[in-house]
Parts: structure tokens; sequence; C-alpha cells
């Protein structure tokens, strides 16, 4: 889904912009960006990280930037950040979201007279398109409230802009941007785990659609919050490092605490609990220690060449890399009743396979219980980038399976009361050779998490906008 | 000054896009391009080429380059291609030239909303700009009419587009374009030296400000010449490759024509002919066979390595790559009275330490015959590389020198038969330690070129605009 | 440490070759290398390893290796693969271990003449030097023997040759070598975690000096094992991974005893069981679950980019990097009672800094419990990257500051029933500000492995040969 | 052939070694390497300079160099510099030359004991052989004769030791080594165009087999030499680099009067001279000249990218380069009379088709005249990248054409007053479609270089060894 970093600080910012952008590796795999501003201008630098980690790729760069501000992006597809010359003056630009309404709104800009030279992926490249609507207005706030009001989907922004370091949520917050501060020095982040290693103290998540104006000595609220949020929900459960707090609440405590719900709701006689690395590690911590039942290891992720979590898009390769990163430990499955608690079942295709390695290595049972509900609806607010069509999803096949239509009674097979819900659920089962499954409920989650329900996004879960 | 190519072919244009563009690379040592058109979209490749060549840089793209039409450019500073969407569709573009007004057109389009995201040198990349002026109408035609107009300097460029390759020479034709056919092929360069190697023959100059429109089987003429021309004279003299030809006119024989002109007028007792390599070795042929006096090389240059002849803005750098380039040699320089016949004194600073050089080995006499008048006026048309102030210039420095201003009586100081022209010259041989310093005369130049006076731009020595 | 892994097969061993050998990148950080076998000869590429991973380096090489016999390598410090000319013919070489008498045996081979190309760290290359020992006889079997007798230290090789892979390991067996097959293939491995993903089944461990070749279809017995074992026993509790097995003892099993066994000696009031990731937390849980105690992490490590284990040698680069990859998590931390299970206080020094952020961010209580007694004696057997000299050592230094020297009473000091060794412990515990430390005893960590104690290595704690 | 370059200075050597070795860069094509002494020890850099130039692959490393002394090396195809350890203690090593008996040394030196760990094309790399034959004798110089008296073929070497730096030259002397001061600096080169640039007066070619010893303050002779030279004529036909002087004789001189005797012998009526560039430049302007007929240039070399002079060994790629590399300027061609000196005829492929070429531009007549007599031998002393086989060369395939055999009469062959030399070159005429073919004969050239033919080497043109 990509992540953001910004800094306005006394001298040179690089060794805060540099690590603070790499804290956010764990959000994206294609292409990681820095820009900063120097008395001398904008410098830029962008590098495809799909075959090295960000750290790498940036290292030799170092040397070369120096600046009071800079602003940093690990990036879903395109090329960021962009420096952009306006009648604003020139700016440079990162964003974190997903442009539904994209060519819509390039076709607008177009017969106006604007181009676009930033192409990505054979198109108009998204964060181009958000400065186009940035420069519509007169000023930088009324520009980013333009681009608010104007993206269907969702949209967080940093600028970095002679006037300071610009930051501007998401109209409903859907994406997270959090405020940090230490002498001499703010910062914005969309992961707050970027901001303990570099001293500083988190002061402020910005509310839905507020924007503020940073430097290195004051904080400038440019737009207040909306009421109305509608933050991701999924965040905690999956995306999330365990580090990071969002809205004051850890990600790591939460995943605990979705598993202790899962174990408040289980009666399951098992020998073992764990967790598929690295995503499941927090729940099963949470169910094992409610359990009272041994946590272990049965898989270790290789973590010294296969760093991170997402995919490339190809799916022999996608599939390889899944197999290769986890090891099995023959010793901990063998003769075992074991229970997995996973974040989430998203297509079940590499799950299947997993699970069928547990077997081979001799487990006795294999139980899953997800953190969250069956995923029933694709993601419309932000790049989920595992996901082809919403047909690839676990509950949506069962359910075509089923209805000979993936398309059909969406509502009830949402509804973990229902027959058809049942059915949908065992037919994963059925399909994963699990002994058994068992998903999270939604008020379950809602509580793990610690936000009022209509605050959360779920409409992955229960199609509610 | 930047070279550019196009070719719009039937099946693949990569061989001859490569080569056709690396035989422009004589022109410029910062970036060189390529972009292509497939049925896929438009690709583009840019390098930086300061220290290593075009073809080094470029051959590990070729496997994944594919496509029927495709421009290349060899660039002053700026990236280029640019891919380019605007209400015209996605196109993409290079030009070769010099934006006076950039600031101001700059400024024009940013007032109307249009944004610039191909910073370059810290402003704005000149070929965005042109882009915008094209996107201000209707129709390709009437943009490329539209930035001819607009630009103060000269400018030349290339478009891929879905409808073909649009070619459109500068308004006063100050660098060419030239079209050459193959069977199913056709093909524009500002260099004709691209075209026998790939089989290409030259079928038109375009006039100036003239447009056409290239594919595989058409050549469709958009816009029809206008009628004054105003083509670099400079071009014959130093910038062109011996094998090129503008207007018709092969440039290895109007150098050859330019070093008779300076026999005839000469009649100096000397043991040998030289040139300076390698733009002074065509000027000096002409002059040895004219005069019947041995041409020989006492300097010989080291191309294995030292292979380009522009240089790095950076003095140091410049003086010792000079240096290094040149090899003496001894035997043919010792005891000898030996005459160079030179393109042109610029800055005369290089040209000093070689001439002392020369003496070290034990020259006995150096006499230079420059191919061209004095240096008075710097280009407002092309950039040229090796200047950075008006003043540095050998012959306004000598004025400098004598005047106590660089500035005053420079009608006079370009007229050969005043006193002052005399004084000018004798203070520049002077400071090179020179034997003797003849320049041509405008009349033989241009009587050695072979156009009417009036069609070539003669403003470096005369200042006639 | 270093790590190897080789494989003979029936068409082209490349897949498993690369993998097998990545799956050793937590073995080492400075150079990786790979040898092939084709009918063609032998090609090697080696690379740096240091500012990327293993699999990032060699991905574009893969598509030019092709054999069906190769062997890999993760290296401490040197170049390797090497490939040798001899008269035994033309062969690859890599090895693991550390000769302490290199300089002598170096001296007496150029005595007669043999010369080194391989230059490492400014003197010979230990692999180059082995290579000298086999060419001393006039069989490879001999010539791995000679090897192993004459090297002080300790020296497991692996040789791509005519005759298909050698595999030798150590005399004292110090390093393991395990074998592998799958229908078509033999394999051998320093870490068994190579194994299962590749689809080989373990089928023997080599003896201490046994020597087998294999080929596709055999696995000879060239030289039977010595009666004498001396296997390193900080393999399971430090160096190896979690998924792997050595004389048939699985390192996750061994540290979750280990982690048992400290606790069963426990009776500390604590509020939760931690881990320093990564190779604390086999321990870790260990004792959480035999205490019943909740495991949780209170720090995350940032493994998307911060990967390996090992560092580079400069110390502030160490810190630093110590550092960012771990994150604490305020939630966990704050108010509580936490107690670590480490593999092993080696320096301490980045430990202190740990500990202390653990206070930072408002920990009541921090104890520790080590799953091995303290390091008394630096290792001569193997490349311990992490200490510069002997006093470096938490305990050594404590001894130090105790008697004025750090060479005296050491018996006395591994003694944990003496008075001395409660004083050292003490004063580490002070200078760690630790709530309390209480390390493993030797028969507990014994018992934890499995082996009989004289078939262990414990050299580093209590001074045995 | 390769070159090579060394140099003792007071502080830093790295400039002078730099472009000391750059200026060797016209005598191979595929790998340049330099190496260092400082007091921490040697260090050595090697790169492959087949798709870029040695400057720029080399430019990166600079910084990271420093010492007093330096050997570098351009070399035929192997690694070079290597470090040897042996009991002469730690040196480098470069050598220049052909090793026909390498197999037989090597095998020779394995049954000692000794091993090859720097492999080349598959076999033994000859310079570590050349180190294996000093390595057997108790000092530098008895080792540096060893190698001297044992190697069939020839054999210049550069050695970087703790007592200077030593050269030793070839035997008989076949390749040159030159020595050059300046004030606190010895250097010592293969090609004297080297030394004008960096500052050294040539002071003392080494004689046949000589060995002497460099430091920054003295040149001491270690072996005078021996009586009996065969220097290389090709060196000032084909190979040297117009500035450089073998034997105190200069290469562009020579080619001048080469030029000017084959104008004596002729009398065929022509409208200009020319020659292939860049080795038949020096050959044309000697005869034009001489001959008082007009130098011109029909061809130019694009040497902005194609600057080498020596090709890949694929076919192929060799012809497309050979045509790319030349432009042919039609102004100069069409229905003209063209005389072209070259430097020789080898296989005379490429000249066929660069023949034709003229032909297709409209060139009336199109004469020849080869600076040496027709090569019947292919050469055992050096390396000669061109050809493959010995009856590639265009005399032998006429030879072979006439007889059936290219192996026959081949004394007859080589004297130009016999019928069949006739005949052959008749042959040869007719299949380059020459108008018509003149050798240079044997006595000329001995005169043009201005040796007593017993001292020069000429062996490919009459067998003579």
């Amino acid at each position: 889904m990509g992540g953001l970093f910004g800094v306005a600080t006394r001298d040179n910012c690089i060794h805060d912009l540099f690590f603070g952008t790499d804290y956010h590796s764990h959000l994206g795999t294609k292409r990681g960006g820095l820009a900063v501003k120097s008395p001398k201008g904008l410098k830029k630098v962008i590098h495809n990280i799909e075959s090295a980690q960000f750290k790498s790729k940036f290292e030799d760069d170092l040397p070369k930037l120096r600046g009071a501000m800079g602003i940093g992006v690990i990036s879903d597809f395109d090329d960021q950040p962009l420096i952009i010359a306006s009648h604003l003056g020139t700016y440079a630009i990162v964003t974190v979201g997903k442009i539904n309404n994209l060519d819509e709104l390039a076709g607008r800009a177009s017969n106006k007279g604007v181009h676009f030279s930033e192409m990505s992926r054979g198109g108009v490249n998204p964060t181009e398109l958000v400065a186009t609507l940035i420069n519509e207005e007169s000023t930088f706030t009324a520009g980013l409230q333009n681009a608010q009001e104007r993206v269907d989907g969702s949209c967080s922004v940093l600028l970095l802009t002679e006037e300071g370091l610009y930051a501007a949520r998401d109209r409903l917050g859907r994406t997270p941007i959090v405020l940090g501060e230490k002498p001499g020095s703010h910062a914005a982040a969309l992961e707050t785990c970027a901001f303990p290693n570099l001293e500083y103290t988190p002061t402020k998540c910005l509310g839905p659609g507020e924007i503020v104006r940073l430097t290195e000595e004051v904080v400038e609220q440019k737009k207040p919050p909306e009421k109305r949020m509608q933050i991701c929900a999924f965040l905690w459960v999956y995306y999330g490092y365990p580090a990071t707090s969002y809205e004051g609440i850890n990600v790591e405590a939460a995943r605990n605490r979705c598993g202790a719900a899962l174990a408040r709701n289980d009666d399951v006689e098992i020998d073992l609990v764990a967790g598929i690395p690295d995503s499941g590690t927090g729940h099963a911590i949470g169910y094992a220690n409610e359990a009272g039942i041994p946590y272990r290891r049965p898989f270790v992720k290789y973590t010294p060449t296969w760093s991170r979590s997402f995919m490339p898009q190809d799916q022999t390769m996608r599939d390889l890399i899944a197999k290769m990163k986890l090891i099995p430990v023959q010793e901990l499955v063998e003769g075992k009743r074991l229970l997995f608690a996973e974040d989430s079942i998203v297509r079940g295709t590499q799950l299947k396979d997993t699970i069928q390695r547990l077997y081979d290595c001799g487990a006795r049972e294999v139980h899953m219980r997800p953190a969250c509900p069956p995923l029933v609806y694709s993601c419309k607010f932000l790049n989920f980038s595992q996901l082809r069509s919403e047909l690839d999803l676990a509950a949506r096949k069962a359910i075509h399976e089923i209805e000979g239509t993936g398309e059909k009674f969406l509502d009830e097979y949402a509804n973990p009361d229902s027959e058809k819900y049942n059915t949908m659920v065992e037919r994963i089962r059925n399909r994963l050779r699990l002994t058994s499954l068992k998903y999270q409920r939604m008020p379950d989650l809602v509580e793990a998490i610690g936000l009022p329900k209509d605050r959360l996004c779920t409409y992955c879960w229960d199609g509610v906008e």
C-alpha cells in the first residue's frame, strides 16, 4: 500500500530521512524515493527496489544529499517523489493512496491544456495527477483540499515547499499520518515504528483531512480535521509493523488481543500454537498466552535473505518465494496437533501448499484461526497488491462454487450466523485440508482494535462503506 | 549543441535508431536518450554519457527495446526524450536548440495552470517547455508552429506520435534536419553522416520552419518552408562531422576549400602543414594540397580512449584532458617551421599551452591560420558549451585589453581592413606566442561554404542577425 | 563462521546450488561464491555481500551458469571458491574453519617453490593454503587427510573434481557436514535448513574427519570417521538456524529446552518473557512455556531491511545497526517486569544500550537469563567475528576489573559454585543495569543439547580442549 | 598484443600509472589492470574493457588507490596483474608476450607440487606460469632470467617488489621496453607515447633480455643485454601508436618513409591518395607528400564512439563494427581515381567490403599499396588477435587456391621476383576488386624502418627466424 515519511530540521535531515523512510519498507516492494530541499534547490533520487532492499539501493546516494528538509516514499508502483514547477513555486510531492477516477481527472486536466510527463505503467502517474489538482488553486492548502475532495479512493500527501513541509491526511483518514517531535525537528510518518530509534516522540495523529505545515520550529494547522473517520482496520490486522501505533493503538498489542479473543471463543484440543511468520506471529502469541498452550515455531522464516512481506506479481515466482522463505522444523511438527493463528486468508493458494507441507512433515492435525472475518469484498481504497481479481478471494471463490456466481447473497455470506456463511467456511476449510477453521467475529475484532466500529473501515469484510 | 535522429520503419527500428543516434555523439557529452513506439506504448531510456560513450551506455538496453518507430537524441544538458500525455494524446519529444525566453514562456504557462515536472539544472527542462507550447494548439502541426514562433533562439523538434513521426526544423533553419529513405523506412537526422552505413539515401533537406510527418510509407508535408534561412555557418567550420552534408554541401569538402583559400592568400615559408586533431584536419589538408607543402601529423590524438570533442565544464579537468588527448611527435616538430590550420580560435587558453608544447619540442616557428574570422560575438542561437562569458573569447579579451572594455567599437574590430582589427590580431598572436597569425576573411569563408551570405548566420563573426 | 553447500545431480544443479548456498547466509556477511562444473570446465562467481544480500548479488549470474555439479560458500573474509590447477587435475575448493598455523604452513609451502596468488586481507588466502596441502599428496583423499592433519584449528572442505564432489569434515568434527538425497541428486550442507525446501532428505551426518565422494548416483566413503568428536556447542546456542539439525538434534528444539532449563531453576516474579531477536527467541519461548508466563515481543526486529545477524567490524556502524534494527514497543514495556532469555552475553556493549532503552521506555524491572554459562575463553577453532580481543568478553572484563588482570584464576571464575564466579556475575549484572542476572549451568546446557559432554567442544565456557 | 607500464616515484604514482597504462589501450581490448604498492601492501584492480574504454572502467578506482610504485597492463586475454606470495616475498607481476610451450611448462611445475589458481580461458594463466618460473630461483633476477630462457615465444615482464620495480625485456627483444625519467620518478613503458604528456624523457631502450631494477632514485642494471635482437618489424607498420618510438625510431616518421618508398616505386595516374583510418594514415601521407598528389579523406572514422582498433572474435560483430566505424564521404569518392596506402592486408575480408563500398559511392578506380610485403606466415611470437588460422591470411588463401594447398612453395611465393609471387598478388587483387595492387618490397621496408635487417623479425613476410 505504500508509506511516506517527512522531516524538517535545523541542519541536515538526511540521516533521519533515510532511516525514517527505510522503516516503511514493509509497505511496498517496487519503488523507493527521497527528495531533499537545500539552499541550492530540490534534489530527488528514485530507485527500483524489487531486487534489493531500500537500504542497499540508497546507501551510495547519501553522501551526495544534504538539506534541512526532506520527504521519502515507499511506492506501490510509481516513480516518486516528483519535483513540480508551477505557479505555486517549485515543490516536491509524495502520495499514498488509490485514485479510482484517475482517467477522468487526467482527461479533465488535459482539456485545460495541462500535460503529464511522468508516465507510469503506460498511463498517468497518480502523484503527478495529485499535483495538477493542487496547482488548480492559489495556495498549497486550498490545492491539497481540492485534491482531497476530487479524488475518489484515498490520498494522503506530503509536500516539500519553500514554506515548509505540508502533510495532508486522506479526507476520511483511511491512511494515517502521525507527527513526531524532537529538539529542533518535526517529522511526519505513516508508521510510528520510524520514531523511537530516531528519537522522535509522537505528538499528534492528524485527523481525517487535516492539513498541517511543519518547519523545524512550528507545527501550524492549515485545515482542521473532518468529523468522519474511516481508518483501515486491516492496518492492525496485517499491514502495520508491530512497533507501530495508529490512533494511539499499538499493532502488536492489538494483534495479541485478536489472538486472545480467538482463544476465548475456542476449545479445540491441540499441542501447540503457532503463527506463519511474520504477520501471524502477534496473533498466535496472543492466542497461546490466553489459552495457556505452548507457543512454538514449527515454521521459521529465512530472514537473512527473504526479508520482505510482499511479493512480485508473477505467480510462479511468488509461489517459489513463498515456499523458499519458510522452513519447516520437522521436530516441532511430526505427530503434533497444531493450531495456526493467521492474520487473514486472502487467496489461500499459498496457504494450501504451506498446510500440505505440514502434513508432509507428519502433522497430526492442522487448525486455523484467522484474526479477522472472511474477506468478501476487495478493497477500493488502497492498493492491495496480492490480488488481481475479486474472485481470487478464497471466500468469493467458495461462494462462486456454491452459487455458480460470486456476486450473489454477499450480505448473507458475510453474516457469521447464517447457514450460507457456515457452508462457505466449510468449503474453504475443505479446500485447505484443515482439521478445523474458525474465523474471528467482527465484534471481537473491533473490540480487539479498540475504536468504535463506525470509525473503522471494515468494507472488505462486511461491505459497509 | 546536440543532435537528433528519428526513424519510422515496418518492423523494428532499434538497430537504425541506436546507430543513427550514436552517429550524433560528437555533438554532445552530457545526456543521450532513446524513445520507441510499439503497440504496447511508448518506452524511453536516458543515460548520462559524461564518463562513457553512448554505445557502451545503451548496449544493455537494446534487447529490451522493440518498436517500429523511434526517436533519439544527444542532449547538451537535459534529460530527453520526454513522454508527454496531453489532449493531443501521448507522445515522445526531443529538441535541439536554445530558448532564450525560457523563463518568460514557463511563467506564462504556469499562470495558465500548467506545471513542469522535468527539472533540469534547477529549472524548467526546455523540452518540456516546448511540449507545453505544442499542447496549446489542437493539432501537432499547429502546436509545432506555435513553438517555432514563440521560441526566441532556435528549436528543431522530433515527435513520436500515434500519427507518425513529426520533424520540424527551426523557424530560420539554424539547425538542419535532413530526411533519408530506404525501402520500407524513412528517417530524419541532423547529421547525414548517420545515413550511408545504415543504407539511407538523403532525399530532402527540410527548409526553414518546414514540418513533415513520416511513416514507414509516406513523407507528408504539413507546413511548407519559410523563405528566410539563417543556417549556422559554424556547422561547416567546426561542429559537423566530416562525412556530413548540410544543404547538400559536404563538411570535409568545405573544410578542404577553407584551407585552400587560406593557402591562396598566404606566402609564408614553412616546412610542413598540420592540423590540431580532429577539427583542424580538413582545413589543414586543404591548405597543404593547395600550397604543395607536405601535410604531416606532429600531434596525434589518442583516440583509443580520448574519443570525443567536447569537454566537461570544470576548467582544470578540461585542461588536463586537452593536454592528455594530444601527443606530440618530437621527430616531426624539432627544428621545423610548422603551420597549423585550425578551425577557429575560441578562448585560446588551451591553444596557448598546445603551442608552448611545440616550442618545448624544439619547433623553430609556429604559424596559425584559423579557417574563419575572429569570433567577436558569442552565439545567441545554439548552446556553445566551451564558453562561459562573451569576454572569454580571445578576440574580446584582446579588445578589452586595448580599450579597457570589451564592449566598444566591435563593428570596427570585426572589419579586417581596419587598424583596430590588426591591433587585435597582433595582440592575440603575441599572447599565443605565434610566429604569425592570419585569419580567414569572411568572403573567402562564405565562398568556401558555397551558400549566399544572407542564407548563413555569421553572427559570431560580424554581429549580423 | 561461514557455511558451505555442494550438490551433484543429473542435469543442472544451479537452482539447488543457489538456494542451498543462500540458506547459509546467516553464517557470514563478507563474501559469497559459487563454482559449477560443466562439460566445458569449471566456472566460478564471487561477490562481496557486505551491502546487499547473497540473493540480489547472484541473481544476475544464474542464467550464465549451468552444470551438473557445484559447490557454494558463505565466507568469513576470503574470496572463495578457488579454481586450482595441479597434478591432481583442475578442481574447485571451498572451506570453512580457522587455520591458526597459516603462516607456518604457507612458509613451508613457499620453501618448496609453491606460490600463492589469492591474497586475502594482505596475506595468504586460507583456502589456497588448504589446496596446497591437498596437492602434496597423490590422491584427493590422501590430500584432504593431509590437510586435516596439518591444520591447527579446524577445516571442513568441499571439492569439485573430475571424479565427483568430495566432502571432508573437520578432523574433530568441530563444524558439521550433513549429506542429503533426492532422486537423482546428492547434496552436502553445513546447515540442514537448506534441505527441506529443496526436497532433500538428510541421510547421514559425516563423522569427525570422515571423507566421502558424491556423484549423482553414489555416496562413496573414502575415509571412515575418527572416534573423537568435538562439535561446537555454540552451534545450537547461537550460530545455527532454528530449522537446522546437527547430529540429528534440532536447533530450535534444543533452544526451547535451554529456555525450559533456565525456567526450572528460576522463581523470579515477572510479567512477561521475551527474547532479543533473533537468536534469543527460541530460548525465550522455551522459558515462557515451561514457566507458564506470557511470551511477548517488546522488541521487534525490522527484518524488511535489517535482515542479517552478523555485523561490520567498524564499531560505530555496528552500534548504529544494532540500534536501528531493533524497535521497542513502548506499550509492552512500560511499567512491566521483563525477563529476557538471551543466547549468550559476548561483549555486552550493545546489550547495555538495549537494556537502557527498555528503562527509557518505562520498564520496571529487566531480568536476564543467558542460555549458556559466561564466555571466559575466546574461540580458537572457528572465526567468531564479533570479537577483537579476548579481553573484550564481558566476563573477562569483569575479571580484569576485579583482579587487575584478565588472565588469573580463570578456572575458578568458570566454576559457578565459587565465590569468584558470583562476584564476576554481580559485576556484569551491575554494569548492564540488570535487575537480576542468572546464567545457565553447564550440565543443564549439555542436557538441553543432548550429546555427552565429551563429544561437545565447551572450550569458550570452561577452557576444556 | 598487449602493453605494459610501470612507475616508481616519491609520493603517489597513481596519476602517472593511470594515464601511462591508458596510453597502451590501442594494444588490447580484453582486460586492463593496475597494481599499486603502498606501505600497507599490494593492491590490484582488474576490469573487463571489452565494452567500455580503460578510462571509464578505472576512473572510479582512482580515489581508492595510493602508493609510490605501480604497474599496469593492457592484456590480450588474461586477468593481470597477479599478486604472488612466494619464498621471494609478495610481488605483483604483468607480462606481454606469447608462450608456445605453456602446457609443457605448466605440467612440469605441477609435477613439482606447484598449483595454479588463476584460470584463463579454461587453462593456466600465462602470467601465473611466468611467476612459477621466477619462483624457481632464489633471486628475482635469476628468476626472470629463468623465465626468459624457458619460454618458447616471447615474454617481457614488469615486477612490483619490495626491492623496487623490475623490468625485463624479452630475450630477443621482440617486444620493447623503454625507460623514462623525470625528477623523482622512473618509468618503464612499451609505448613511448606514454611519456611526453606525463613529462618523462626517454632515457634508455632496454636491450634484448636486459633486466633492470627501478626505484624513484636509481636505475640499476641487473643483467646486461644480449647481443642478438629480433624486434618485431610490424610494430612500426601496424601496432605502434604514431607518437611512439622504438629503438629511437619514431612510428609516424617510419610510416611516412614507408609511404614515400611506395610512391618512389610507383607511376600510377590517380586523383588522390588516402588511408583507411587509422593505421593507413601515416603511410598515405608519406605517399602523397612524396608523389605530390593530394592527400584527402574519402573515409572518416567515427571516433566519438568507435575508438579502438582491435575487435571482438565474433565475426559478424567484427564485420558490423568494421562497417559502422568508417563513414564514406561521397563527395570525395564519386568519379575519382583513388589510391589507398594501407599498413598491410591480413585477411582481406573486411577490406573487400570496404573497397566495394567505394565503388558503390561511384569510385572510378581503386588502387592499393600495402606498406609491407604479403603476410605469408602467421606470427609465432606475439598474440595477433585478428587471425584464427594461418590459412585465413589473404596470401595463404591465394596460394591454397593456386596450389590446392597452402603449405607449398612458400619461399618462392615470398619472393617478389618470382612468377609465383605475381600470380598470388594478381589473385588477391582480383578478389579485392582492386584496379591495381602493389606491395612494398622488403629492402624498402627495412630501409624505411632504419634498422639492419638482421635486428628485425620479418618472419611473417619471409619466414626467417
